[in-house]
């Protein structure tokens, strides 16, 4: 049971991802999310290599945080050179940072083949590097590159430069899988060898997920006596990634009984990920171990029977432990018993015999033989049972919407009218987008917002189309699923037609709606 | 260096994932796809448990696989009824397959609590239905349920249950971590007993992503002796999956040793799986490792130098091993050799070096940029590459379409106005439609009638819609398939928009070009 010490590296190694790019405010509220998680150490740039980074550490350095500190991160000294003459260790200490990483080569073919310079000038170059930011009376976390490759390739120069680092005062000595490629095996037979390499030194761990094995590579080498782990939060970066705290975390905490973040803090775990995929502007994969969306959902009748029954029976550890929830899936198989479940988060008071019961799963079971399927539209379901519990009312009526789309285009390709009518006043308006989903969405949401000034924090962020029923080709009926969010929730909604405009309408209806309805719903008096 | 055989349960236990829905003809290309790779075992569901299974089992059936075997799934049987009693055993036998896959309970728990009977009749139960199968001639995997946690709560009863199945006659016992919430050094020790308790019985793995080790867990139970490995090719399952075989397979291949598929169809790995995740409408998960889009994308320029002056350098597998690219800013010539097989269908004097290879791969590193993809779009590849062998002429040219919808709709929901010119004719004519696509399509086809009258036999049998980016919703960019067929051949195209209008459009163009073009191209010269 020891403390283990996360390095988080979303803003450097993260920021190599493909598709990521973050502003200089991305990685500020970046850095809060982590802070607030507790996570120690949060790797940033060097400020010398663009004026970007430098005024991100100079922006950072004004956050008040509670116990993340920002690491200034930079490679070795050029060969030749030395290192109080390097500009950019120069530029590495202009970011203050209390921790600097030091990355440098210990794989002997990339000394003399990607560097081209002596083994001798490597380790030089490492020990004088650890020793200069040592003098300046930094904390120095050496990242040896590719240590692992490296000590398969040779190992005695591999660990050769550990020891360079070790001896010239490195605090810790991070073992980088570069190329995610080790099997575990290996990686703990090289980690034992490191551990002792390093002597009094601590050993921390830098894995890459190409062979999908990142986060079991750092949990071993956390059983083998590494007290520092490296990773980014939700495992973005390079390639497949880097090995991914959302997932380390919890299990070094609640299943190898370690010490990483505030105990209290891990309930903050799910919201935290959502917070930094928002940031990053990407989806939270589903299937994230921990803080996926779908990372405690039950499908089959038989398993949601087993874990209503006992929840250890088919869930590793207690979902709100890390701040997610249960989600019993609606589908074919689903019986009463997971209705009733979602039912009594509506309304408490109803009971398992309750005539509601019945009338939802009949609504249910026609509407799934339409092509409907509420697994993952919690928002329709939502509104689906309101209907059936009396709590529910239209917030508008539609009286006419059309849509146009022209090739050539004109202007942005589609163009959408519509009229509502709330509380007997009428509202006409019109909007352009790209496609007429798009042109229509704009369109409801202008023309609802002089009504309900809360859908102006209301975004779409995800939209799927499936196609029931491809037999009947483009006229075969579409399922569409949108998912919105106002920042704080994110919520799912469906809609079924043989016309996919008309599909996606009853879904943009459901998703304003459900936003509404849960806002305001006291106001119509539409809750008991 | 042993044998591993590999059992794909996609059609079972990825068919619980959330979004899942598979249809017979799903199921039937997923096998194919599985067979072609070499994947020995494909399980698919019990044909007693609807009518759905029953059918799919018959058309499989049909289907001359190579080397793929389907398994029926089912429980042990019930507690209190003799297994020749049991309609479910009854049933499971209708399938007609060779082996099938019982599961039964492991943890004492879940006897006791779950299914409530006693741990004597759960014994009885897993003996009975594995003798009950091996008497008639089936080969019988045994998956102990919960092993993990079983043997976690009570070793004993655990290993019991395993001796239950081996002395039955199971010929193979998958450990279950059904929870996926076990450590790797727990699922070692656990499997290090199984395997003793086993004996001569082969033991397998049968792994759950919920703490991301899924991967790891299988691979260390083949260091331990497993031979046999359970997943899901793209690792689909419930909740946060089941272990992934596309990562399995290359890792037991290329870097343990082992074989599992015939070493020539791990070029196929890639391929394979953005079929599968085609088939099931879903995003191949751009960071999977091996498979994934970005798996061996380099965007930092240092890694792009080094990888351009030793591949080795920053790949852990060369990429075109398991059928996948690098992908730089630069042009590369990484899957030239692919490229030229499929122009050489088109035009067999065509030779590696000339520049017509050069051409195509640029205009499909743009439209893959674009969000194009090629797999499974042939007749939209074959005009790409007759375009650039100047054998292509447009057959018509589109003066101006129109697509106008509305709500509430008045006859068909959706009209469509086109006007094209052939040959200096004009047509302008219109349809009507359920949704704008399906009045595009009836339109286009209805104006190339009196021009090109073999398109009377032409129709579209399937249409997808897959949205590639969500985050940007209703605005994200679209990819449309079409499948079209005209009695004789069947064929699929591609497009791509922010506007599912217009990507629509541009597959229906590809598909009446596509067959019209092999049909008449030699009226127009386009042939050489």
């Amino acid at each position: 049971m020891s403390r283990i010490e996360l390095l988080d590296s979303c803003l450097r190694d993260g920021a190599q991802a493909e598709g990521i790019s973050f502003s200089i405010n991305d990685k500020l509220a970046i850095v809060e999310v982590l802070d607030n998680l507790g996570i120690p150490l949060v790797e940033a740039g060097n400020p010398g290599s663009n004026p970007k980074d430098l005024e991100f550490f100079r922006e950072a350095a004004k956050l008040s945080l509670k116990s993340a500190r920002l690491c200034a991160f930079g490679s070795t000294r050029r060969k030749g050179v030395e290192a109080k003459d390097d500009p950019n260790l120069a530029s590495m200490l202009t970011a203050g940072t209390d921790t600097v990483v030091i990355f440098g080569k210990s794989w002997d073919f990339h000394v003399t083949e990607v560097i081209r310079t002596t083994l001798e000038e490597n380790l030089a170059m490492i020990a004088d590097t650890v020793a200069y930011f040592r003098s300046k009376g930094k904390r120095v976390i050496y990242d040896a590159e590719h240590f692992y490759d490296g000590f398969k390739a040779n190992r005695d120069y591999a660990l050769k430069t550990l020891a360079a680092a070790a001896d010239a005062g490195a605090d810790c000595l991070a073992l980088c899988d570069t190329n995610g490629g080790s099997m575990l095996p290996f990686i703990m037979e090289a980690t034992a060898a490191a551990k002792k390499a390093a002597g009094a030194v601590a050993i921390g761990m830098h894995a890459h997920n190409d062979s999908g094995l990142a986060v079991a590579n750092s949990l071993e080498a956390v059983n083998l006596g590494a007290l520092h782990v490296q990773g980014t939060f939700i495992g973005f970066g390079e390639r497949c990634g880097n090995a991914n705290l959302s997932t380390i975390i919890p299990n070094l905490q609640l299943k190898m009984g370690h010490d990483c973040i505030p105990a209290e803090a891990l309930i903050e775990l799910t919201a935290s990920a959502r917070a930094i995929a928002e940031i990053a502007n990407m989806a939270l994969p589903d299937e994230l171990p921990y803080v996926g969306r779908k990372a405690f959902a039950h499908k089959a009748g038989m398993h949601v029977d087993g874990v209503l029954k006992h929840t250890t029976s088919f869930e590793h550890i207690p979902p709100h432990s890390v701040g997610n929830e249960r989600r019993v899936l609606l589908s074919e198989v689903a019986g009463r018993s997971s209705i009733l479940e979602k039912i009594k988060k509506i309304d408490p008071t109803i009971e398992r015999d309750s005539p509601v019961v019945a009338d939802v799963l009949t609504s249910l079971k026609e509407l799934e033989q339409e092509g409907y399927q509420f697994e993952g539209a919690e928002g329709s379901f939502d509104l689906l049972v309101r209907k059936a519990l009396g709590k529910y009312k239209p917030l508008f009526k539609l009286e006419r919407f059309r849509i146009i789309g022209e090739r050539p285009a004109q202007d942005e390709g589609s163009q959408a009218m519509i009229k509502i009518v709330v509380d007997g006043q009428t509202e006409l308006t019109a909007a352009e987008g790209d496609g007429p989903v798009n042109a229509l969405d704009r369109a409801l949401r202008k023309a609802l917002e002089r009504f309900y000034p809360s859908l102006k924090q209301m975004r779409l962020t995800d939209f799927k189309v499936r196609v029931l029923d491809g037999s009947d080709a483009t006229a075969a009926k579409v399922r569409v699923l949108i998912e919105s969010t106002d920042g704080k929730d994110i919520w799912t909604t469906v809609g079924v037609s043989t016309d996919i405009i008309e599909a996606s309408w009853k879904a943009l209806v459901d998703s304003v709606e459900y936003k509404l309805i849960r806002e305001i719903g006291s106001k119509f008096g539409i809750f008991a």
